[in-house]
């Protein structure tokens, strides 16, 4: 193709983009910002066998779409994944939805290639954002110590998700805006040779290296860690991407290449909010406005702080999407965006709360697991009382099984962290204001959207409530799953079975219940892993009651691999009202 | 003191050190290397008002020393830890072990203090080694971004634990020998005052911030984080030492302060070979050589790569204490020392395995706790079939609580990693060859030490061994514990109670195992934590079975806060012969 029909072909990428994530919801603004982008690179490259390894996954529509692969019914059952999966298409070569692993994956093909002395290009596609990840930065490390051929095409578009936090960002702006560099250049050799002796001045300071760059701009950290630094180009011009990719494609070095993106390019929505259009919901689910837990919890930490001045709230990069827009505008000064950076994230916190402070850590369960060691080392074996606050707990929808949030309850309970899941906004409220009387660590984990709405009652530390009385049996569950239980119930009921409905609040097994339990069965379910859940916590306790003959439970394992809506994942699980009655009404009538 | 005076400290500081880790094993090189830099630590800063934070903590020997603390019995039960602890001391804020975490933490107490509009200097000391780690990068990138008073002192030994790696480390090297900068700025000055115009061209130049050093050195990747940098001195001068830090304190910007020290200086031996005597045994235990798991892992992967060229090994930092010296020498080429990177190790093994190598991952049970995401996104959702070797699994010993091996089956198990655990090291080899037949990810788990010696069997996937044959009960446990279970068969025999121990070498329930158990009690015996641990596992089958009346297990809690040795943690446990005898006994006769 040449260059016009490129630019056609972007132009008409770009209407599918938006005709698709209107359809089925997605990332909209990182997907217009590398349109360009992905064309160059296939432009220049050789997919599937020269590999390409986008960061994150979620600018990687434009790359499905030109590896034959239709947005219709993107994020459901029956469309693609809304990030890369090799399960789709030979031209992924890994399943991403984290950041910052994209070159440390990469090197890892890099270096099997040159062990098994193959021969092809392997393209790492990273955001500014994600750049400051230490994952990344560890790889980089490496990289440059034991250089090979890689390209890093770094996409600069300023921010991450929201605004772009880090030394490092600034120092990549400082590069993006350095662009009178050459011209500088060439006036100072104008310059000094007139003078005179300049013409030896001159010729002295070109034998020192990168001399002229240097004072300009200094060098680069890129150059310091042993990665050739070639940029920035308009990423939106296409003949100067393929340009400048082709020159990266001839090193046998490791080089990085960035490239200037604007997020939302092409939408005038996106590109004036872009923070707003990172993610899009689809037209239809527009209309819809819940009352989110996330939303709930911004609110309410905004007003605590108001009344407690020790109260921090600490983001890794996603000030908008945890809630905290609110408590970042009213309490500035106790306000961290520390970026992707997950493990500083509970590190931070473990030093404001060592200095007194109360730090709350707001992020996603999958993003949590980034953290798991600096939880354990810096936080809970130190006893400092932080706060952690986890959303996407559990089913997560459409962006599928990266991230999923499974794995926090093993994590924290290993640990002894203790656990609390709110059934609703309300129980999130005393919950939070419990865990500022605490002098320990805890969790509070909450799901997408919102929960049911229970009859208020009194938080009673480490007890379970119970939501609704019955005879035959015993459901225990907790947050997004109480509104599935209590629907079941209703079911059973229909069918004369009694059942008695459990929030596990407390996310712990509540001894004295289970002790007094006098139903014959007993049911735990949970949208999280099941190795290390609740159920297993539950069974160690079940023999010593003997009334229960049947105990059952199930968990999410099932519904993690689906990128659907969050009930087709509940369903898929087993999960679904429907599901857990049929399951309670063959085990109480065997 | 005055500088005659100081040295003299340092003289007898170091002969106690050498005494104490004589007396009682520990780190020896690295305690050396800084014994001048913490006097003057001590003489320009009033700790505990000034908190000192020291990465990772091993060096941290001279500071207990300065703040009243005897190394009598060190890393023993009646003695201070080997590491920071503020159980000990209201002069170390944070009990530490694990490395890469001094700045974030010292930039969380930094904020707190400003905050609360408090006075007083934070000092971040870390090694070269440490400085890589993508913690510390990630809050260097926040520090210089969000910039507020902090000191960081970079001891740059040239070597992590073992010898140095990445590009950084090789960064900062230049800047350490860049001592010429100095001179040759006089020089140049000189040099161009003396042409015609020079002196109008050498206050030009003066105008470009930072001239001379950007030509000879460029510009310091810690200027481009937004760091000041100031160094690099004589890290063993006291005077000089003194005055940096003493520039350093009256800076109002985040500085970092580069000190060039020798790892095991004042020591001959120390200081010729570093990373023998990183850490060192007591002169008691220097007699005791085992054959450890460590040694027969390096020895059995070293010679299954010669056979099968696709087994590649990889390590963070730790080629010596994860027994691939071997490897590395024997398989250059396929060898890979990431450095202090936990993350980036897991992501290039997921690289090298989607690559079509082999690799296996060295790394001991409590830093694996750094990769827990990159094992879930980049390895265990790609199946890709990665071997993870975890060392120092269960009790390590003096090393205590940061140290202990406590986690990594309850995260690997919510992730559905299959997890084996050698009896002794014929069984290591068995289970290496195994998992090279999977095409999925798998962990070996194995203790410090050795294992016990068992008569040579078969390994059946998934399937447990019965290791002593008996009627009234059954101990399943494994590894470093089998041991013990089998010294507390023999004493429960003589008591007339007949013992089944069991092996559990595939650490998941042998479901036909539980369903076929004839006796009526059950033990489970675990070295690690018990959510998410062997014996919640197992509960959940046991009320399968009705035989078992008895279902009691034991697990690592109450051993892993003591420093002191192996058997000493067992046995706050309960999990030495003796308890367990004593715990089957009043069981099983009730």
């Amino acid at each position: 193709m040449n260059i016009a029909q490129l630019n056609d072909a972007a132009r008409e990428i770009r209407e599918e983009l938006v005709r698709a994530t209107d359809q089925n919801g997605g990332h909209l603004a990182s997907n217009l910002g590398t349109v360009e982008l992905t064309l160059a690179l296939h432009c220049v490259f050789d997919s599937p066998r020269d590999k390409m390894v986008f960061d994150v996954g979620h600018q990687a529509y434009t790359h499905k779409l030109l590896t034959g692969r239709s947005l219709e019914g993107m994020r459901h059952a029956n469309g693609v994944s809304g990030f890369p999966d090799f399960n789709e298409s030979e031209h992924d070569p890994f399943i991403v939805g984290h950041s910052a692993t994209a070159v440390s994956t990469a090197l890892g093909l890099a270096r099997a290639r040159d062990i098994k002395d193959e021969d092809f290009h392997i393209i790492a596609v990273v955001g500014d954002g994600a750049f400051g990840g230490g994952m990344n930065l560890e790889a980089v490390n490496d990289l440059g110590f034991n250089p090979t051929r890689l390209i890093i095409v770094l996409n600069d578009n300023g921010m991450s998700i929201s605004r772009n936090v880090g030394a490092l960002s600034r120092h990549m702006l400082k590069l993006r805006t350095a662009k009178g560099y050459v011209g500088f250049k060439k006036g100072m050799e104008r310059f000094l040779k007139g003078l005179p002796c300049g013409n030896f001045i001159f010729k002295a300071a070109l034998n020192v290296k990168n001399f002229f760059r240097r004072m300009l701009i200094g060098t680069t950290v890129f150059d310091n860690m042993g990665i050739k630094f070639i940029g920035s180009v308009d990423g939106h011009n296409i003949p100067e991407l393929k340009n400048i990719l082709q020159r990266a494609k001839e090193e046998t070095v490791p080089v990085l290449v960035q490239i200037r993106t604007l997020k939302g390019k092409g939408a005038e929505k996106a590109e004036n909010d872009p923070v707003a259009y990172h993610g899009v919901a689809s037209a239809l689910a527009n209309g819809k406005k819940e009352k989110t837990f996330t939303k709930s919890f911004g609110a309410f930490l905004t007003d605590m702080a108001r009344e407690n001045e020790k109260i921090c709230a600490i983001t890794a990069g996603m000030t908008d999407s945890t809630g905290l827009r609110a408590f970042a505008d009213a309490h500035h000064d106790r306000f961290f965006d520390v970026g992707i950076a997950e493990q500083h994230a509970f590190g931070l916190a473990a030093g404001l709360a060592k200095g007194g402070m109360r730090p709350v850590v707001a992020i996603y369960s999958t993003f949590l697991q980034r953290g798991a060691d600096q939880i354990f080392h810096d936080i809970a074996l130190q006893r400092l009382p932080v706060v952690m606050c986890i959303d996407r707990a559990g089913f997560v929808g459409q962006d599928g099984q990266t991230h999923q949030g499974a794995y926090d309850i093993a994590i924290l309970r290993a640990q002894g962290i203790k656990i609390m899941a709110p059934a609703d906004p309300y129980q999130l409220k005393q919950m939070l204001n419990y865990a500022f009387t605490l002098d320990v660590p805890c969790a509070i984990r909450y799901p997408k959207g919102g929960g049911c709405c229970l009859p208020q009652c009194e938080l009673v530390p480490d007890r379970w409530q119970s939501v609704k009385k019955g005879e035959d049996c015993i459901i225990v569950t907790f947050g997004a799953l109480l509104s599935q239980a209590l629907e079941a119930a209703g079911l059973l009921e229909a069918e004369g079975i009694s059942v008695e409905v459990v929030n596990a609040c407390f996310l712990a097994p509540d001894a004295q219940y289970i002790k007094d339990i006098t139903a014959n069965s007993l049911f735990v379910l949970e949208d999280n892993a099941y190795a290390g859940g609740l159920a297993e916590a539950i069974a160690g306790l079940v023999q010593n009651n003997e009334s229960i003959k049947h105990f059952a439970s199930v968990s999410g394992e099932a519904g993690f691999n689906i990128h659907d809506d969050v009930f087709a994942q509940l369903k898929a699980a087993g999960l679904d009202a429907a599901s857990i009655a049929e399951l309670v009404k063959n085990t109480v009538r065997t």
